[in-house]
C-alpha cells in the first residue's frame, strides 16, 4: 500500500451505506430503510422568505466569518427554550452551535476518550455513533435498550465495574428503536452517572418530535454536571442547514471550543441567522403539530398494518414519538436477507445489524415512517409481506 | 477534576483567539490582526439572488439531506477549473465538499496521522494546521520558510531521515509570510514527496487571489498520486457559507468519506446549492479582478508604509497575492510587546508566536491587507509606527 495510512482508520464498521445509496436512486423504491423527516413538511416558504430577508438586511455580516461558539441570539433561542419547556437552568455560555448534531458525537469522543477507553451505549444503538465513536478506538460497553430504558442492573454494572465514564444514549423516540426511557429510567441513570462520574450524553434529535406534544424530563435533570444534551434542527427546521446544537456545563464547553475550532472554525453563519429569524418570525409549536399529526398517523397505521399482516410473526414497538419503528424477526429470517428480499420487491427496509458494536442485529429491521405517504406505507407493508415470504 | 478528558486534549496549543476577540469588539481599533476578506467585496446582493432562485425552484430539495460527498455539480465544476485552469485531470469523484477548508486539516490529521507520527510544515506556518494537527498527538517536523519555498536541505532531509509521511504548506500567498514558492521549488517538493512516498497536502485558500491574475503550477502536478489540493470558496465566494473542498486521488476520498460522515454525516446542502447556482451565473473572473485590485493597491500601501515610516527598522515580505503580508521586527523588539503597545493605540496586529510549534516568532508580525480600506491602512500604521516606539 503506497499510502500510510493512521491506524484508527482499521476501525471503522463496515458501512452499510454504501448498499443502501445504490438502491436510493431507483424512483419505483418505496424505502423505509432511511431517516429522513418528510420533504413534504419542510416549511420551504417560511425558509425561503427568512432566508431573503436575512440576505437583504444582514447579508453581508452573514456571509462573513463570525465566532467558533456560533450565533449568540440562536444560543439565547436555546437556552430559553429548556429553561422554559424543560425546567433546566441553560444559559447561552452553555450552548454551542454545530454542523448537525453528528458533529457532537465526534467533537465529545474527541474531547472524552481516548484510545481504549470505556464508550456506553445503547444496544441496538444509533449507527451513526458507533461510526463516529469507532475511529477514537475506544473500548464499547453496549447495554441492552428494554422498552423503558437502558437494562438498569447491566447500566449500573458497566458504570460501576468498568473504565466506561461516558455514556451515550437517547431517551426519546430512540433510533432506531422508537422507544423511550420511562420516567424512573430517567432518574436512575441520570442520578447513577452522577454518583459514579460519568458523563450522561443525552442525544434529544427527536424530543420534540412527542405524538402528544408533552416535553419529557431529559436525563440531564438529574445527572446535572455530568449531564450534556445535544439538539438538532434537523427534524424541527429543516436537515439540509446542517445546525445542531450542544448544551453542556462550561469546563466541557471550553474544551469543545478547541475541538470545534481545530475542526472547521464555525458553523454555517448564513443558516444560524435564517434559522434565528425563522424561529422568532413562525409559531414553531403549532409548526411541529402539523409534523407530529402527520408521522402519528403514519406510525399508527405501519403498526396496524404490521399486526394485521403479519399475525404474531413481527413483533413491533410502539412509539409515542419520532421516525422510527423496530420490528423483531421470527426464527428463520435473517434481516439482511430480509433487506435483499425486500429490493427484489421494491422495497427497502434497514436491517438491525449496523444498530450493534459485533455481530447482532440479525433477528431485527427499522422501518422509517415519517418520509413515505399513508398510501407508500400500505403498498411498502404489501410489498414486505411478498418479500418475508420469499425469506422462508 | 471531575471530567475524564482525552490526554488529546492537554496537546492543543495556547490560542492567541481569546486574546484576539477580547478586542475584537472595539470598533475603535483598526485590525489587521485576523484574516477576514473584505466584506465591502462579498457579492451580497448576487449570492441573494442565487438563494432566492434555489429556494424557489429546488428548496424542498436543498433543505433535506444529501450524499456525504457533496452536491454533483459543484464536484464538476470544481474539477473542470482545476482541469482548464491548472491542467490537472481532476474528475468529481477526485472531490469532495467540506464546511470550509479548515476541515479538510481535521479530517486529514485523522486519517494519517497515528499518535507520534512526524507531520511536516512550514515554520511559521498556518496556526490553524497546528490547532488541528496538535489534537492528533504527531511529532511537528516544520521546515524552515525561504522567499521561495520551504529551505530545500531540511525538506529532503525531513523526508528522508525521519517518519514524516505527511506535509502540510500553502504554495500561493502563504499565510502568514504571504511568499510563493518558486516554480523550482514546487517542482522539487512535488517530485520528492512522491519519491519518498511523501503526501503533499497543498492548501491552497489564496490561489485565486494572484494580483497579476495568473494560475501557477500546483505542487500536486509533480507529486501527482502523493498530491492532495485543499480548496476554499470563503475568499472567492463568501467565508459564511463554509464552504470549501479537497481534491485527492480515489484511494484516500475513499477513507475521506468514512472520516467526514463520521464527523457531521455531509455539508450545508442549501450553501453548496447557493454557490453552484453563483458560480455558475456570475463571472467569477471578472468578480475576482475586482477583489485583487482592491487587495493589491491595499499591499503595496502597506508595504510602502512601512518602507517610508520604518526605515530598514520592519523588514517585510512583497506577496504577489493573497492577504498577508509578514514583517521581521528589529532586535529588542518583542512582538506580544507590540501587540500590547497596539492595542493601547488602537491597532491590533498579530504577534508571529501562534504561527510556530514551540517558542518562536517573537521577531515577526503578521499584517492583514484585505479587510481595512485604504484610510484605515494609512491610519494604522501610524498608529502602529506610535505603538514601535512605545516598546523601545
Amino acid at each position: 500500500m503506497p499510502y500510510h495510512f493512521a491506524d484508527r482508520m482499521a476501525h471503522a464498521p463496515e458501512s452499510f451505506l454504501g448498499t443502501l445509496f445504490a438502491v436510493s436512486g431507483d424512483l419505483d423504491i418505496i424505502s423505509f430503510a432511511g431517516g429522513l423527516p418528510s420533504s413534504a413538511l419542510i416549511d420551504t416558504e417560511g425558509i425561503a422568505e427568512a432566508a431573503r430577508l436575512v440576505l437583504e438586511e444582514d447579508g453581508s455580516e452573514a456571509l462573513q466569518y463570525t465566532t467558533t461558539g456560533g450565533y449568540l441570539p440562536l444560543r439565547e433561542y436555546i437556552a430559553k427554550r429548556y429553561r422554559e419547556r424543560y425546567g433546566l437552568s441553560a444559559t447561552a455560555g452553555e450552548i454551542r452551535i454545530v454542523n448537525g448534531s453528528q458533529q457532537n458525537l465526534d467533537l465529545l469522543a474527541k474531547i472524552f476518550l481516548n484510545p481504549g477507553d470505556g464508550v456506553g451505549l445503547e444496544a441496538p444503538g444509533y449507527l451513526g455513533s458507533i461510526e463516529a465513536f469507532s475511529l477514537y478506538q475506544p473500548t464499547f460497553c453496549p447495554v441492552p435498550l428494554t422498552e423503558t430504558g437502558p437494562d438498569p442492573d447491566i447500566f449500573e454494572k458497566t458504570l460501576r465495574d468498568t473504565s466506561c465514564r461516558f455514556f451515550y444514549g437517547i431517551p426519546n423516540f430512540q433510533n432506531p428503536s422508537g422507544t423511550s426511557y420511562s420516567d424512573e429510567a430517567r432518574r436512575h441513570v441520570g442520578l447513577f452517572a452522577r454518583e459514579t462520574e460519568t458523563v450522561f450524553y443525552e442525544d434529544d434529535a427527536f424530543g420534540e418530535l412527542a405524538f402528544n406534544g408533552r416535553a419529557r424530563t431529559p436525563v440531564k435533570k438529574y445527572a446535572q454536571e455530568y449531564g450534556i444534551i445535544s439538539g438538532s434542527f434537523s427534524k424541527i427546521v429543516a436537515p439540509g442547514l446542517r445546525c445542531g446544537w450542544i448544551y453542556a456545563p462550561r469546563e466541557i464547553i471550553s474544551l469543545f471550543d478547541i475541538a470545534k475550532q481545530s475542526a472547521d472554525l464555525h458553523s454555517n453563519y448564513l443558516s444560524q441567522k435564517i434559522i434565528h429569524r425563522y424561529l422568532t418570525t413562525t409559531d414553531l409549536d403549532s409548526h411541529l403539530r402539523r409534523v407530529v399529526g402527520v408521522y402519528e398517523r403514519n406510525c399508527r397505521l405501519m403498526g396496524d398494518l404490521i399486526d394485521d399482516m403479519f399475525a404474531g410473526e413481527l413483533i413491533h414497538t410502539n412509539p409515542e414519538g419520532g421516525m422510527f419503528l423496530w420490528a423483531m424477526l421470527p426464527n428463520g429470517i435473517d434481516a439482511r436477507a430480509l433487506f435483499e428480499a425486500g429490493i427484489k420487491e421494491q422495497v427497502a427496509i434497514m436491517p438491525g445489524t449496523p444498530f450493534y458494536v459485533g455481530n447482532a442485529g440479525h433477528d431485527a429491521i427499522r422501518l422509517n415512517f415519517s418520509n413515505a405517504c399513508e398510501e407508500e406505507i400500505s403498498e411498502g407493508m404489501n410489498r414486505l409481506r411478498t418479500a418475508f415470504d420469499r425469506c422462508r
